[in-house]
This record gives C-alpha cells, structure tokens and sequence, in this order.
C-alpha cells in the first residue's frame, strides 16, 4: 500500500504516474472506509483525491503555500501531509479535525470553516511575500459554490491588483451544497463546454490570467496545468473540472445528500442510526408551504443551505417561485430580504447562526434601520450546535440583539415557535428574528395565541419566591430543573419566568420581582459577554438588595466539546447553579 | 426658472430638450450654490444631474421604483421629486437628509448609506413584484466605486437568476472616493474604451444584458438608453460614463477632495473654516510612514477610505508597496490583513467604526479564531462621530468586544495611543484593535512606556474612596468632571480609572474596590446596551453592597442630532450623574 508509506509531499513525489493513480485509489478507499464509520464532508473530498495529489506533486509545500476554502475538502490533503493515520486506522480517526488547522501541519495556514475567505487569505499571503522579498508560490483552492460570497469576488477582483504571484484554483464540480444559484454558474458551464474558450470569461474580466482543465480528476492533466502556473509572475485562475463524490456511486448521483454524510452502510448508502422525532427544520419547511399556499407573498430564502430549515428537493419544487437560493451570500439574502418586504412581500430567511454572522452589516443598515418587517430563522444558536471552532452557533445574541429596532424571539417550545413564526410573517411593524431550539423538539401541548407583537412581556410560568429564574429559550429546560432542585433543598418554590424576548426588559416585571425575591437568576444558550443576562444586571444595578446571577457560556472559542463538559465548566448544571444560590444567603 | 415650476416627474417629462438642458444647468447651480454654504456630497451629485432628470423623463416614479445606492449622489433626485426647496432656500436646506429618505418622499423606498446594497434591494423589489404580478421596472443605481464590495457582486451574479426586469444603471465616472482599485475597474476601462464591446464583458459574464452609453451627461442619449430596456423582461446594466464634479472647475480637477465638502468659497474654491488643531488621522499616518521606513513589514490597509487615518495622496505615493487600497471591500480587507500577518507582514487597517459593520464574520474568523496579530484602527466611534442615521459609529463596542481573542483598547489621549499602536503592531500573540478617539486630539504629555501586552489591567488615576468612577477611552475627560463635581459637592474625592481595555474585566482591581467603595460608575462612548459597564454590572451582580450604575447611549439609531441634546437624553451630563450618584445614598 502507498499510502501507508507517505509521510509528507516529498514521498508523493517520488512516486511515478502509475503509482500516483494507485495511490489515489488507496486514498479513496480509505476516505470512503472512514466516513462510512465516522461521518464527515463526503463529496468534496471524494472530487479531490487527484488534484490534491496533483498539487502535491507540483508545488513544494509548506514552502509554498496552500490554502483551502472552507476546508472541508482538506481530508486528501491531510493524508499526504503526515497525517495519514488519521484516515486508516480507527483509533485516530479523531486526531484530525475536518478543517484545515495549523496546530497539526506546518502544511495548514489558518483555521477555515467559513467559505469564500480563502482568496483574501492568499492575496494577503501574496502581498506579505512580496514585502519581504520571499519567492513561494501561494496557492488558493476554492470550489465554484463558494465563488457565489461576495469575499471571494472581492479577492477575485483584488488579486489583479496584486500583480505578483497568485494561483486559484477553482475547483468546479458544478454544485454547492445543494445546486447553485446565479449568472456566475452559466458562465463556468459555458467555459467548461467550450474548453474554456467561451465569450466574457468571468475571471478574465476580473482581470486574471486563465488556465482550463476539462478533467481535474485526471492526475497527469492536473500536474501540467500546475507546472505551466508554477512561478507565474502574475495571478492566475486554474479553472479545473471534477467530480463531487467520485468513485462512490450513490454519492456521484445524489450529490446534494452526499455533501456531508453520517456513519453509513457501504453496501447500501443507507444512514447506520436512524434519525428519529420531530425536527425543527422540516417542521418549518411544512409550516411555510402550508402558509404559502394561502398566501403568494411568502417567500422562503437560504444562502446555500437549505436544509437548515427543511427545504429538501421535494419541498423546494412543491414551493416553485416561493423558494430561493441565492447561492452562498448571506449579505444579498438579507439585502434581498429587506427588499421583498419594501416591495409587499413576506420574506422568512432561515440561516445558521454561525453564518448570519457575515451579514451584519445588512441586518443594521437594509433591514434594521429601515425598519422592514422581515423574518429570520436562527437555527444552531446553542451549545447543542455544530461544535466545530468555525461552526459555533453561540454568539447570535451579543451580535444581533444589540442592534436598534429588531425583535429577537427566544421560543421554548414548538407552540410558541409556531406562533411566533405565524405572527412575524403576518406583521408590518418590526423585523424579526427567532432563535429556533437546537436541543430538539419540545411540545408544551398547550396551544397558543400570544400577540407577540406587545414586545417585551416576558412570561410568569410559575409564581414563587426569593430567587426569580429568568430561563431563556433553549435553556428553559435547565431553568426548570434548577427551579426543582431548589425547592426540593429549600422548601421553597423559584419563580420561573420564560422571559421570550432577547432584545428587551420587562422593567414592570423586574420592579415588581423586587418586593418579594432578592436572587435573580439568568440563563442563556450563548455566550454570556453582551448578552441577555447581563441586561438584567445593569437593570438591577442600583438596586440596595437585588442580587443577580448571569449563567451561559464564557467568551472563549469551544473546538470539537463534550457539550455535557462545557457545562460543567461553566456552572450551567442544576447543581451547581443551586449551589451558587444557596451560597449567597 | 425651470427648477422652481418641477413639483414632480411629471414636470420634468412635460419638458422639451432645451428646457431639460436649462433645467439641468440651473439644478447644477443651485447645487454648487448649496453646497458652498452647508456642505455635503459634492462630486457624485453633479455628476449624476443628467441621468437624473433621463430618469425621471423615461420611468414613472414612484410607481416605477429607483434604488440608489449609498444615495449620497439622490441630491438631482430630490430637486425633481417635490423637495426642491431644500436646494433652493437656505432656510429649508436641512429639511432634507443626505441621503435617499422614505419619510421624505414616495419616491423614496430605503434609507441608505453603505455602499454595494441597492441590486441586492433592487433584487428583493423585484421578486416582491413577481410574485403579486406587478408590471413595474427595478431600477439600481449604482456607481462604479460601489462595484468592488461583494455584496453588489452578490447583486449582480444573482440577478440572472431573476430573470424579470430589473435594469441596473452603472455610473462610472472612474473614481470611488479616492481612485478606483482592482482588476474589475480595468475592465470597465476596456468597456469604456471600446464602446463597451470589449472582451470578456464582466455584466455579461454575469449572464445580464448590456447597454452602453458613452456620454452619460448628455441627456437624449440617456433617455434613449432608458427608453430601449424600459418594461425589459430580463436583467440588464446600463453603463453610462459620467464626470464627477461636472460644472465646477476645482472639482473636475481634484475629484478626492471634492467627493464631499465642508462650506466653501465659490470663487477659489478654500473652504470657508480652517480646521485647526491636530487630528488622529494625521498623526496615524505620520507615525505609520516614520515606521514604515524601519520596518518593511509593515502595511497600512484601506478600503476605499484612506482619509479615515490620513492617507492623503502624498502620503499613499510615499508608503507605496506599504499602502494598500482594496477599493470597498471591507471583507477583503480585513482576511487580507490576516493572510498578510499569518506571513509575516504587520497589517494595520484604518476603517470608520461604521464600516467594520461589514467585516464582523471574516473579524471572528480569519483574524480571531486564528490568533492573527492585525492592528485595526477603529475612526468616528463615538457620539462625536457621523451623525447621519446609516453613519454612526456608537455600535462597535457590542458587536466586536464580544468575540473571544480580540484585544480592543480604548485610549484616552495621544500619549496612549500612539504607545498602544507601536504595542499593536510589535507583537505577535494578539489581534488589536484600538478605539481611536473622536472628539479632538488630547495630549497628557507624559511619556508612556506601558506593556499593554498585560492585558486588563485597568489604571487608577486617582485612589479615592466610596465612588469609583470607570472612564473608558473618550469619556475619560467626562469621567474627570464627574469626579470633580462630586468631590466638590460631597467634599469625598472619588476614585477615577482608566479602564483601557474594553474586552477584558480587570477582576483584582474590582475585588479591591469593594473594600472601600460602595457605589461603581461606568461611561462609555457608544450603545449601553451589550457593552463595557454591563459586564461591570455583572461582575458585581452577586455583591451585597456594591451598587453600579452604567453610562452610555441607550439602544436606538439616532439621525442627524445634536450631541448635547443626546448626552442630556442619556443623563450623561456631570450634572445628572452625580445627580444620580447622590440619589443612591
């Protein structure tokens, strides 16, 4: 087996053409053989076990320098730079992360989980280069869906400027998550059927060099297109064709459900664990196509993933016009989103919490500012989110709840979500956003018809004393289990109160807390720094007797956790919140 | 006159050549006449009064819906849609915005002031139409500096996909605020110079149609280009040249300093009020140059503002290869100053507060998460900042503090400040950003040789007892005549601290302060709401005695005020904090 015996690019190299294809088999074999025990992105990596192997062939890494977008299709590249072990033996199929990371390789540059950053990264790479008077090669890989974000046309048009040496690899396997969205994608069609001579080349007109590869899984044609570009005096796009999930059947014909897979049955295809209950994401996917159905002005937006709120290719046909992807852009869906509402439209935007992150700017200028009602779906904003260090879904409530005029709805159960999701669409008067749980479904069973539209009324699930526990959102579970354990080691009864609203303060509440309770209590799903509880604090600043307790999670970025572990480390069990209690009187 | 009969659109479509060649001859002067006395966005209006008027010939505003983007260039817009009054009467010159202004007009939709949004709004408006059945046209406006931000590119690639109407008016007049950059202005060069049938078409490798128009300040020829994609069924630019600063001399000839300007003398062209003093842009880019010479690692970045920390024409030719300018691209810019510093470089971006807005994920991501060491110069943070509801700069605190890594300062004078940025830009374990103060230049004249590298260890200015007052950055001086009006009227002279680091709790010196103090001040210069004195607040939430009162602005977008009025709705007067403070006791 080659691929045991490779333990950096040098050992590539030496192999010759016949034993490069065999290693690529090997390394698809292995991929195929770990995923199907271990889950990861499937067929990013699958597309690029030749042109990896191509690159390392060529370039003389880590001199010079690679780095990959989104780098979630950095597994081959991690197999030939050291860490194969990672990808063949079962015990240290955790020693790798799923994303490029400098604390492994002096191969890997940056910590990438965000796509459309990897051309800015490189040019700013080029650019320190040049200062210094270094001669490496920096090499940006980046997919066609990734080319949609407005970073990477801003470093496609930036890299011109540079002028020095620049290699982009565009990586075009004709699919983004799910299929892609926009004029872009007819023009790489249009290169990749000419060969790459169609009119207005996209990337020439940026003002780059250019260079076609009709099979980028072809090694030989790969190394060529390479060698031609190595050392170039000046940026150049490397256009190269290949197959998402290739070498794996199920995977070459479904793409969009092969792009990140969980453990599997080879044979099959089929998913080992079956997923089971209700979901937040298709629960929403049905509730707006049966709204929609009532009502033309209902239009659903992702930005590239649509199946953060249930739109799988079924429920994307069955709403036609009534569903856009705008490819990955979170910045135009919620321009575009402000837009539709300006224009009498009901635009809902469902989106990772992780990802509203690149549109800020567009949530306080198009949106807030203009006051349009526009609906936000926040999905995997909690500790229970997606745990990789890019991924985290628990900053949403510093960044987007300080922001004047938005409605930030915190719902506990499906009910209430539904009601709240009802209520924003059918409104005018405020753009809202609602942080849907990410700890599964949890029914109340009792039906709702809250205006949710009297803001900041936060609610009184049960009437106590001496400790008040607002419990936000998710965490109002845990808020209840720690209202028990109370009264079970006190005697008396918390009040528990479901404060709903993120983005407000219930003051005749809080006074009214003041003449019976002198413990306040906050829990939130996020990270505590500009957050919720700490409105709370400040409110009760000046108070002579009021104590407060803000719970959530400390300022720090969390990397593949033990969720159960990171609570404990910041107090947030039942326990230990009691304890803090008990401590103060 | 013309201009004084034009109550709407109709009155300008009713008039013959000749006139509209009047009309726009007396809007020009009218303009150079208003902005002589009050000031305002010079070059972009006079160059856009020919288009304008061709606008309103051709559309039917506002059933047809015209979005311009930044709006800074709506000025022509305003004079024909019933407020040109504003421009002819000194008395109602500030019945209008700067900008596009639904409150003012239904020829209005968004209040805007961030460039690169209006396709992407454009889009929305259009998708709205679509799915009610609407006939009308979309209009973008858009010049060509807007172009390099990737959210009009977002714009642009997904316009194709909407298939409908939707005509983009690109203005080039072949300057952004300072001169253009990046590989796309050479193609709308080429455009230019060819007729617009050059080679590799940037529109239409976007898939949109394409419409040239050479003279974009000849009025038939506008008309008649509006006239031809008029009710167009598919998306379509219309690229028209224009000149900015057309009709006065000074302004066609430097077009920098005369995108915007202060009160000026009409005949030579001098503003009316000398700025004196010293100014943190000047001393930054001094400084920068002088370390630049001694250290070729060192890069200041821009984009497309390099006013903001001094970076006049001079001195960019004098930085050369250590001046870059990414053209709007605030993305780019700042995973460009991570890639710069991941290779070595020692990146230092000059942005305005308001325009981080737009680099919140690549801050978390490309700078934060990767520990890079880039030195960010945050401008105009501050109530002293920009006043215009989409300019202010009082947001920042919350929404960067907050990410974990980020190292931000909040220097009180020059001493400090400089010392921080030679701190910022020496070490290589912190990604630093400094709150550059915005209400004057203050000099302590003591030499300052801190190791900010220390992190949170706030300064005790003076020990006093019962009260501590913690003055952060700007509102140190406030902070001090908070302190001197209480010990006057109490005769107790109370502790006052520089707390210098925004993102960090100095704990020690808080546990300390109990011993002595009952009652803990905070003022900030920005948002209340998710920012410094709140983690104060909470920090003390559990403490039986200690009583806190935070300072700042409360959440809420504020529009062309007036600062005292502002400070005195937010108690932040000397006066009503001790006022408050005594209340306590």
């Amino acid at each position: 087996m080659y691929l045991e015996r490779i333990d950096g690019p040098q050992d590539v190299k030496a192999l010759d053409r016949a034993q490069r294809v065999e290693l690529a088999r090997e390394m698809r074999a292995a991929l195929i053989e770990k995923l199907s025990a271990h889950g990861g992105h499937f067929g990013p990596n699958l597309g690029m076990v030749e042109a990896t192997i191509a690159l390392h062939v060529v370039f003389d890494s880590p001199r010079d320098k690679m780095v990959f977008d989104v780098s979630h299709q950095t597994y081959a590249h991690k197999m030939l730079t050291g860490r194969k072990q990672a990808f063949l033996s079962s015990d240290a199929y955790d020693d790798v992360t799923g994303y490029s990371a400098p604390q492994e390789s002096a191969h890997d540059f940056f910590t990438i989980g965000h796509t459309s950053t990897s051309i800015s990264l490189a040019c700013g790479m080029a650019k320190a280069r040049d200062l210094v008077g270094g001669k490496e090669n920096i090499v940006a890989i980046i997919g066609d869906g990734s080319l949609s974000g407005g970073e990477a046309m801003e470093g496609l048009d930036y890299a011109a400027e540079l002028r020095g040496n620049l290699i982009v690899v565009v990586n075009d396997n004709d699919m983004s998550i799910a299929e892609n969205h926009g004029g872009l994608y007819e023009n790489l069609r249009a290169l990749r059927e000419s060969g790459g001579k169609c009119e207005n080349n996209l990337f020439r007109a940026f003002g780059l060099d250019y260079v076609f590869v009709a099979d980028g899984n072809d090694i030989d044609a790969l190394i060529q297109a390479f060698e031609r570009v190595k050392d170039t005096d000046h940026p150049t796009v490397v256009h190269i064709c290949t197959q998402k999930g290739k070498g794996y059947a199920p995977a070459e014909r479904d793409k969009e459900r092969w792009h990140y897979c969980a453990p599997f049955d080879r044979e099959t295809g089929k998913p080992r664990f079956a997923q089971s209950g209700e979901d937040y994401g298709e629960l929403t996917a049905q509730w707006l196509l049966d709204k929609m159905q009532t009502d033309p002005r209902v239009v659903a937006i992702t930005s590239g993933t649509p199946g953060v709120f249930g739109f799988d290719k079924d429920k994307r046909d069955r709403a036609g016009a009534q569903f856009v992807d705008v490819g990955i852009a979170e910045e135009h869906a919620v321009a575009m989103a402000s837009g539709i509402a300006t224009n009498g439209g009901k635009p809902v935007y469902g989106v990772y919490s992780t990802f509203l992150q690149r549109a800020y700017d567009q949530l306080a200028q198009d949106v807030c500012i203009n006051g349009s009602p526009v609906t936000i779906l926040v999905y995997a904003a909690s500790v229970y989110g997606m745990n990789d260090v890019t991924h985290l879904g628990i900053f949403d409530i510093p960044m987007i709840s300080n922001i004047p005029g938005l409605v930030y709805l915190a719902p506990t159960c499906k009910e209430q979500y539904l009601s709240m999701l009802h209520w924003a669409i059918d409104q005018n008067e405020h753009p809202v956003a609602i942080r849907v749980p990410a700890d599964g479904v949890v029914a109340s069973g009792q039906s709702e018809s809250t205006d949710w539209g009297q803001l900041n009324r936060y609610r009184v699930v049960r009437r106590g004393g001496k400790v008040a526990i607002l419990a936000l959102g998710s965490f109002f579970g845990l808020g209840m289990r720690v209202a028990q354990a109370l009264e079970r080691q006190t005697g008396v009864a918390p009040t528990l109160i479901d404060p709903i609203y993120i983005t407000g303060t219930d003051t005749k509440l809080l006074d009214a807390l003041t003449s019976d309770h002198d413990i306040v209590v906050t829990l939130e799903d996020g990270v505590i720094d500009g957050g919720f509880g700490e409105k709370i604090a400040r409110y009760y600043g000046a108070h002579p007797t009021m104590r407060v307790l803000n719970y959530g999670l400390r300022k720090q970025f969390l990397d593949r956790y033990d969720v159960e572990q990171v609570l404990r480390d910041n107090r947030l069990t039942p326990r230990q919140i009691v304890q803090d209690v008990l401590a103060l009187n």
